[in-house]
């Protein structure tokens, strides 16, 4: 029996992703208005920046139980106002549903917020594992000045909700203040 | 808001899995008597030796549906007459539950079977990915001179069935024969 050549590639220094049912979603600027505090620096910068892209192997429907989904998150560094470059950030459709993140690339912050709207942030690093529990909001935030990259898996009918957080945010902002990163 | 330290890491050079929640299961020759073709090779081994070892990181408790796991097998290098060090390989106990695995050291070989016993192999090697369907039993194999790590990702409810395989194997043998890797 022939032993066949892997059908996709992850790689180990930045996590890009190739090989077969691979796709990239690219988000800019204007698709995230109302994202960030600072309305005015917000309506200074170039609509078109590219603040990050996410790059997915789905090897099953969207919706299908007991698959997965496995992805890289890449963030570009840069900031609008005070507030750092990030991810709109979701809940999962079916709410129960985890995920796990883990730093390749780059220093970030990944926010978690309940469905109470009580949040927390933890640093993301190469190396830094995360686990996102059901029922908790997640955004990446990258606080460096490289690319952030961090890879994902998550069941392939979690699905995504970014109504809430498009609404009303996490809670809590990522900021550059007095050159400290803070949360508040 | 404090900025927490992650509580979790993962080694990006050899999967090594460490913080909270992580245990280590070690799989030694005398636990897979009757899973290797060669039985007069196997019985003049040292029982005691260390096959494989699985870091794994159980952030809920096993069941809980919608649930992740996340782990690094690591293979050590050797074999059992012609036939290189393995894993026990399994189905998963809720059957349609995938799973993620993606090659971070050594050279290996990743053993599918169907439940008609129908049989495929894939290559491991650092930056390969691989997406294990649903209904699908797995197996790695350790088919180079060093290590072999592999990062894994699957569903905190998927379970692992480990009888199919100890009675009757993959249907297939990845072994060196005249200084070839062959699945036979
Ligand atoms: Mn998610
Ligand atoms: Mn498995």
């Amino acid at each position: 029996m022939e032993i066949k050549d892997p059908r996709n590639h992850f790689s180990k220094e930045n996590g890009a992703l190739s090989g077969e049912k691979t796709s990239k979603t690219i988000r800019k600027l204007k698709d995230m208005k109302g994202f960030y505090e600072d309305e005015e620096a917000f309506n200074k910068m170039d609509p078109e920046t590219v603040l990050y892209e996410v790059e997915m192997h789905a090897p099953v429907k969207a919706g299908t139980e007991g698959g997965l989904f496995f992805g890289t998150s890449f963030l570009n560094p840069g900031k609008v106002g005070e507030e750092f470059f990030m991810t709109k950030g979701h809940f999962h459709e079916i709410i129960n549903r985890a995920e796990y993140y883990w730093g390749l690339e780059g220093e970030g912050v990944l926010v978690f917020m309940d469905e109470d709207g009580n949040a927390s942030a933890e640093k993301v690093c190469p190396g830094s594992l995360h686990f996102v529990p059901g029922k908790i909001a997640h955004r990446l935030v990258n606080t460096g000045d490289t690319k952030l990259a961090v890879g994902a898996c998550w069941p392939a009918d979690a699905g995504h909700q970014y109504g809430p957080i498009a609404e009303s945010g996490f809670g809590v902002r990522i900021k550059e203040k007095n050159g400290t990163i803070i949360a508040e």
